[in-house]
């Protein structure tokens, strides 16, 4: 006997954690698909040397190599042929290069697929995960407006998933780094070492900060220090204090100046895609990764919950392929880890305990009566409700406990008293109560209480 | 520069084939909750000895083993600890023994995910490939009715996935037993060696099987062989010709008694189930996994293109999860390997070519309209229509071309005399026709149209 269980480090659900989960991926696909993407999907497995186009790192002492049983045999010394992917980037690279004479650019594509990382094991940390990506690939170029399509899609998202208020959190790599040269930082490396060193305010407070970055390792003076952490601090409130923001940094150099323009004409394109101002702002301290993005970067936070952290990332980037390619490919695009971001919601209470995908229960109070309750169910099926039959004998008490448990809301009765009526009894569990109609009247009754509890149930 | 491409074995698909295969996907999950069937996802990867609990065999040779790269860099010896799924089963089994005291039996669960198999380079043969299984899990036992549910989720599957006129085909391991036992061949083993000559029925002919099996090899009588021989060639043409059928073979022993048993009540709840007797039939050489399958047993073929195979096969067994519990777990499941099916309708010339995701795209005439066509855009993606901006300024005619090319069939323009009048032009590019509406009668309008034209394409 072998004792039954999963690996370290993913996470498996049961059936009502799993319906509220296929619940948000379809909310997420959906708001994809208004927004106009396509779907995508790629093989789990990519060609090791497809994959791993960047030498060492921290991705690639997270990969995990995949070996059939006959190359495992042979004990091939050095590297596997294939490797699981680690994110959704590499392989939409990848997608875009190979199939770039069959694709319409600008080309905007969704994937929601599971990614692969030998993580440490660690509490709340997975080795498999669902990412859900969205990105706009142009070729040669590509307008700073999609820019502004992001932040509608995710305000579109998170509101429709219903779990509080979030921030949607703008900044512009070329502002940053405009700013900083005109602090006297221009080395992108000394940057990069600055930034890492702001990242510690909430932390280690600002006297920490400001005595590192005045010290004998960054050697800045005071006043540079004093303009660096004024700038990181900026929050916008409101649309117009965004706007003010960004005129209070003056004309300053090349740099600077595109980033204003960029962020600006990202503002306004927001509001007119009907984001209303509350969910979002300007977050002068948002840097991404500093080797990958290079405008517009974006992170999401849910207001009463800043510990979990950005939700949703993301930002424009200059060239996604160029391992691959030699056409020039900028894009900009988000991510959503899904499988992180569920666990953190269900750790801090914010899950919805779903209703179960069946919505109507036919129990069985005689067996004689199965072929009508069949047929009863396949008028249900017919009419587009989700419906389970009592298939064994069982006492009626038993089959009500069990969709209640179940979180199946209705429950219908057919005795021999309403068989004689023609008669149906519904019994809605939630609200306890119970009515007869006709048989004919049934499937329409059903349809009309379960759009009723669907409108109440999203307010 | 490194070429982009893809590994053997797998089927990666452009956008519009990839609408194609998700709405396949979701066809198939939406009709799988429609009979309440909850739904599971586990992980890709299994622990090893989890996984590979029966020793040797195709399977094992065809598994593909994980290893992060710390534990490939120690060069270990032995069997890595991690491997892919290569099917369903094994996971279900896995899960319902590990989460055996949190489910509530009998479970009804389908999942809807890749599984993985070092299958040989051949057309057509994936090593990665999509399976879409149902089953159903009793605890100590499982009434046969929930056979018959089976065949009706297989009907209103396919009848919406249309693709075609198809046959649900049924048989009893138990009758096939007792027929066999009765004809003098009651060894498991031998019978098994029986049905791998009748399969050869339609490559070799009836002379070599009925000469190779009343040969020296097998030694049958010929009057059994001619039993044999007529009872797998049964093909019932109606519910009445199934039930005469089955009343022919008579009492017989104990287990083909046991066989006709449940047959007869199989098919008169697929008849209550709303099945019309026109999709389903016995079909009494139907065999499955011998030493598998042990009570009924499905196969579903496309009439017009019988080439194809079984597009959706399973059956009864006895116990899921002997290796991982002492619990005595029956079932009775199906699976649909979609990839294949995909693939092998597209081949065909079956596959249907879909829509775009997108419904709508708003076109740009004028760069200074761009945050009216937003405005508009936000307005129908409010009422749940999936709309695409042009964000870039490009000829008018440019613009058309995208949307009939990638499969948009609405296109919406605002030019000066429009939007002077508060109006916008429709264009169904379908129909090549054209009309103006008021703005506030745009979504509206866009809904009813798209409402006729999935009526329409439906039938």
């Amino acid at each position: 006997m072998i004792k039954p269980r999963t690996p370290a480090g993913v996470l498996e659900l049961l059936p009502p954690d799993q319906i509220a989960f296929q619940r948000m991926l379809d909310t997420i696909r959906r708001n994809f698909e208004r927004f106009g993407f396509l779907p995508v999907e790629t093989p789990v497995m990519e060609l090791t040397d497809v994959l791993l186009t960047k030498s060492g790192g921290e991705t690639e002492r997270q990969v995990y190599f995949v070996q059939s049983t006959g190359a495992l045999a042979k004990a091939e010394e050095g590297t596997p042929e294939l490797a699981l992917r680690f994110d959704l980037t590499v392989p939409l690279a990848r997608y875009v290069a190979e199939h770039e004479h069959d694709l319409a650019f600008p080309f905007r594509r969704y994937q929601m697929q599971r990614v692969y990382r030998g993580e440490r094991q660690q509490r709340g940390r997975f080795r498999e995960f669902y990412q859900c990506d969205i990105d706009v690939i142009g070729k040669d170029a590509l307008s700073v407006r999609f820019d502004a399509e992001l932040p509608a899609v995710i305000h579109a998202v998170f509101s429709e998933l219903d779990i509080g208020a979030f921030t949607i959190q703008l900044n512009n790599r070329k502002l940053m780094r405009g700013y900083f040269e005109a602090q006297g930082v221009a080395d992108p490396e000394l940057q990069a070492l600055v930034l890492r060193e702001v990242d510690k305010l909430d932390k280690r407070g600002e006297d920490y900060v400001r005595e590192t970055l005045a010290g004998e390792g960054f050697g800045l003076q005071p006043d540079s220090v004093a303009r660096i952490l004024d700038f990181v601090k900026v929050r916008s409130t409101s649309h117009a204090d965004a706007l003010a923001h960004l005129d209070a940094l003056g004309d300053g150099n090349a740099a600077l100046h595109e980033g204003v323009a960029e962020l600006r004409e990202v503002l306004e394109l927001v509001r007119a895609l009907g984001v209303p101002e509350s969910s979002y702002a300007l977050n002068f301290s948002i840097a991404r990764g500093l080797d990958y993005y290079t405008g517009t970067v974006y992170e999401t936070t849910l207001n009463d919950y800043p510990q979990i952290g950005s939700i949703c990332s993301g930002g424009r980037y200059e060239n996604l392929a160029s391992h691959y390619t030699k056409s020039k490919l900028p894009g900009v695009g988000i991510s959503i880890g899904l499988t992180r971001l569920f666990w953190q919601l269900r750790e801090a209470g914010l899950a919805h305990s779903a209703d179960s995908t069946v919505q109507v229960l036919v129990t069985q109070m005689d067996e004689a009566h199965l072929p009508h309750c069949l047929s009863i169910a396949n008028e249900l099926r017919a009419a587009g409700i989700n419906t389970e039959v009592v298939m064994e004998p069982a006492k009626l008490g038993k089959q009500f406990k069990y969709a209640d448990r179940a979180g199946i809301r209705f429950v219908v009765v057919l005795g021999e008293d309403e068989l004689a009526r023609g008669g149906v009894t519904v019994k809605d569990l939630r609200r306890e109560d119970q009515f007869e109609v006709t048989r004919a009247e049934l499937a329409q009754t059903l349809r009309v209480e379960l759009a009723q509890a669907q409108v109440l149930s999203t307010r």
